[in-house]
């Protein structure tokens, strides 16, 4: 067979394409253990079915992988060096058993799975939990394709995450994404084995939530009544993250990012609707982070009274043990442009003890109502307003970081916090568009090549290599290292909403999701495998394009079916 | 009215959104003259018609903007503060009025109209040519807004363009694009008042250009069957923009960029399919530009037998008198590669020499088919491999400048040429996505924030203001300016595909085109007028989604409902 091989590829010398020991049939993301010895292939029967023990939500997933494989018949664009091979029987059945089939989809479920397809008989899928088996299941789902269908046989797969956190965060008050946009997102998630969808609901810019016990917020607060989500919806949404193994974190930013709330209640909101950095006025001096303002007002004993009624809203509407309760980016300008804060100032308080305020007024509700408390680091780390650890119990707060790479992490878990890494440097997704403000001059040049950030406050854009490459325990103890959960990449929706989600989000969060996964080196080296995942996450970008998520293009078609033909060194004789 | 507006303004003080004087009814690209002293508006009748001559193209535009204006319903984002007057009648006709119907669609057409709609009585639409008179029937569908759709009256508007070159570079070689997605670019195109679709449709990576005397071509070279554009296609393409007012002008890059020729005629392409740059070499002995390698052979007699049976056909398939023949990136590596031509250079011959025998052996052909040739600045301007200005005639070349910024325009120009002005530092709307090639450790960096170019070799992202403050002609003399014809942004496709077209274009391009119609400054104050645009692109940005473009957002909705708001300074009293 290989002297075949030589005389065709003499024959076509002048197409000197690099043979891949690859099969071409693979799995995003790479499962920690996958064994395939001989690559065989048998044909799926057309009567193939999947018997898993009757679970509502398993139940679902089940239905929805049976028709995938069926109807899928991904066409790979490099053609699997696999053997179908006709003497054995079409595959008729996968039998799912599942331990536990009342683990609920909390934070560190057992997500584990093994998978076993042998060359004849039935393939056997076993998890501890339902959430594990509906990995197992994407797993199965990717080792199909063709048409008729195909399946890989003679294979074992033992697999499990080694983060339990890996999120896409989405700003749905910026602009505006219908609940579509949000299903499909989460379906995407599942078939990339993430499973954290943080929704990061409210802003400065909208309200768009309709909180049952306080309509105004968004009846008046919102960009428009269509465009708001409904108690329906919200249901939807989370009964949808469960079907795919995906929980649903929301986030109410507070005291910060309030803006929007002034539209039902001004009187809890300091400095909103005014011009975010007055004229005249130094940077430290503005009032919001960035345009629209709006805090709230910790002095205020209506603020808790809005604010409570939505924290226990939306603790109804979402079963997620974690709420995020945002806390990022307290503007002193916007503080101080309340007369009240004014006094308390001027009489010796700290905008510190305001925040601390805040977080005393709110924590304890929110614990009350079973919830661990996510907030952005800034709560604990920022330079000007912060409050103490003994605010922020260990046991019940996790902190997010997002600025300083590496080293927020470390300031974190050092402090014995759990952290979840979103690291702006490495995980925003909407980073290297240029800026949003207007009236913006730094863009009027002649000469130069505008180089630099292009413009974004953390460009450059962040590449799905750089995103695959980061390592969110780096510089870590071993024991340290232990309080990483995991990571999310965010996209902000300052230039973002539903015309280019996909493409912000995909394959670039598939990146992530595989380094959260199993890692980004390979078993046998130690090294980066970045080279080999460029043509795995190609062919993955396809297949996800094929079910309907517009994940940008990484490369030529060329080069994705001429694998390593695009390198910048050669690996291969040519 | 006025002091009614303090009332209304002081109840709600805390809502202290800057008043425009604006009407926000925008048209884009701003017109040249625009004189509405009265802002007001009245229905379109149900009834309403446009009256037009008889001409094939002139009535297809017709037909489609009278179902535009009377279906579109645009709801701004900010409402018009236009009085709507009911005394007025609906607005009954447009008469259109061309002078010259017999003005083919070439390079410097007139395209200048006036718009009159007065406050009562049909409005008229005068034009010398049809394709004037296009640009004027896009102007009033944007004076038309509203459900019931009502139409701006007292209006005045003179218009035509600074420059007659204003174009689009779409790459459909590195990956396909459907032929509904160039027509529906060229559709959003015309919408900008832009008017050149500058087809690179051929390149290394892929052939899917079916010619029909060299059908192998795209058979053997085309990513597959389904990924060609048939003859058919190509008709129903120059047809579309034909009655957009937008010429088709077809590039077909030589001799470099040439690699899928070699599926079909491997003797005429020196070094296809090779790896690009072979382990141990230097940058400067590499083979291609990027992977994946190619150049026509100009010692190969066979070269030119294919290549003037392909100039012919596609001259015949596109009745642009502009012919673009691409001759960039000659890579010293490739032809050096080919037995032949180290022959050549070891009995005294120069790669230079090679071309000018290239240049020499086609150049005259396609004058001989009536054709003005354009070729890329490298053909005059490489460091290595370049003919003299004797082998170029100045009128009929043409020379387009993407290297170096204003300096090469400059070095085209003061030369005699015409250029075009495609400048990677400002018009490459590909560039800030980081690269395509496979293996690349440079994203593998934990400690830093990645900055610099984002790994694109033309990084960083080119934001819509660095387009729009942009001016072709910086730094030439008044006469050097007259030789520069226009510009072109150009989406080369390494990493775009359908999934990213519209984003990727617009509404970057809208920038350009406004640039390139009506200026980008100020009538009275002189001054760049990029903050107001921001505001206008906004509102057209969401128009081109309506009409089925998925532009990329630039701001939150909230900035773009409370204009000014999001600006770096205050322009207005908060």
């Amino acid at each position: 067979m290989q002297s075949m091989l030589l005389i065709i590829c003499a024959a076509f010398w002048f197409l000197v394409i690099p043979i891949s020991s690859e099969t071409n049939v693979w799995v995003w993301p790479k499962p920690r253990t996958f064994s395939w010895p001989t690559p065989q292939a048998t044909l799926l029967s057309p009567a193939f079915t999947i018997a898993a023990p009757n679970h509502t939500h398993l139940s679902a997933a089940v239905k929805r992988y049976l028709h995938l494989v069926h109807t899928e018949h991904h066409s790979p664009l490099v053609t699997p060096s696999v053997n179908l091979t006709p003497s054995y029987d079409p595959l008729q059945t996968l039998f799912v058993a599942v331990s536990d089939l009342a683990a609920p989809l909390h934070h560190g479920v057992n997500e584990s799975y093994t998978l076993a397809i042998p060359l004849s008989g039935p393939a056997n899928l076993t998890a501890e939990t339902v959430w594990g088996a509906m990995r197992g299941l994407e797993t199965f789902s990717q080792l199909v394709w063709g048409d008729p269908s195909r399946v890989a046989v003679g294979v074992y797969v033992w697999d499990a995450p080694l983060f339990a956190h890996r999120g896409i965060l989405l700003d749905t008050s910026r602009n505006y994404y219908p609940v579509e946009d949000i299903v499909r997102t989460i379906g995407a998630m599942s078939a990339n084995k993430l499973n954290l969808f943080h929704w990061h609901i409210t802003d400065s810019h909208s309200f768009p939530l309709v909180v049952p016990s306080e309509p105004d917020l968004a009846a008046k607060g919102s960009y428009g009544p269509h465009m708001q989500y409904s108690p329906d919806d919200v249901t939807r949404i989370v009964q949808f993250g469960l079907e795919h193994g995906v929980r649903v974190l929301p986030e109410i930013d507070s005291p910060g990012h309030t803006g929007s709330w002034a539209e039902a209640y001004p009187e809890i909101v300091t400095c909103a609707n005014m011009f975010w950095w007055p004229a005249g006025s130094k940077w430290k001096d503005r009032l919001a982070s960035e345009p629209g303002t709006g805090h709230l007002n910790p002095l205020n004993p209506m603020t808790y009274q809005v604010l409570k009624r939505v924290i226990n809203d939306v603790t109804t509407l979402f079963p997620e043990p974690f709420f995020h309760s945002g806390s990022d980016e307290i503007i002193p300008g916007c503080w101080k442009a309340d007369p009240t804060i004014q006094s308390f100032l001027s009489n010796g308080g700290t905008l510190s003890q305001l925040l601390e305020m805040f977080v005393n007024s709110t924590l304890p509700y929110i614990l009350s109502l079973n919830r661990t408390v996510v907030y952005w680091e800034d709560v604990l780390l920022d330079d000007n307003v912060k409050v103490p650890t003994t605010a922020l119990p260990r046991e019940h707060v996790i902190l997010q970081t997002w600025n300083n790479g590496h080293n927020n992490t470390k300031r974190i878990v050092s402090s014995g916090y759990r952290a979840i890494v979103s690291s702006s440097d490495f995980y925003y997704l909407d980073c290297g568009h240029g800026g949003f403000l207007g009236n913006d001059s730094q863009f009027d040049e002649q000469e130069g090549d505008n180089s630099g950030n292009g413009g974004s406050w953390c460009g450059p854009f962040k590449t799905w290599q750089t995103i695959y490459n980061y390592d969110i325990t780096y510089g870590l103890s071993e024991e340290e290292a232990k309080l990483v959960l995991g990571g999310e990449v965010a996209l902000w929706s300052e230039q973002a909403d539903p015309t280019v989600l996909d493409a912000r989000i995909w394959p670039r969060a598939s990146a992530m999701a595989e380094t959260l996964w199993s890692g980004n080196r390979d078993d046998q080296t130690g090294l980066k495998r970045y080279a080999e995942a460029m043509d795995r996450l190609n062919e993955w970008r396809y297949r996800m394009v094929r079910r309907g998520i517009r994940a940008e293009p990484l490369q030529p078609l060329w080069c994705v079916r001429n694998p390593g033909m695009c390198n910048t060194v050669q690996p291969f004789v040519s």
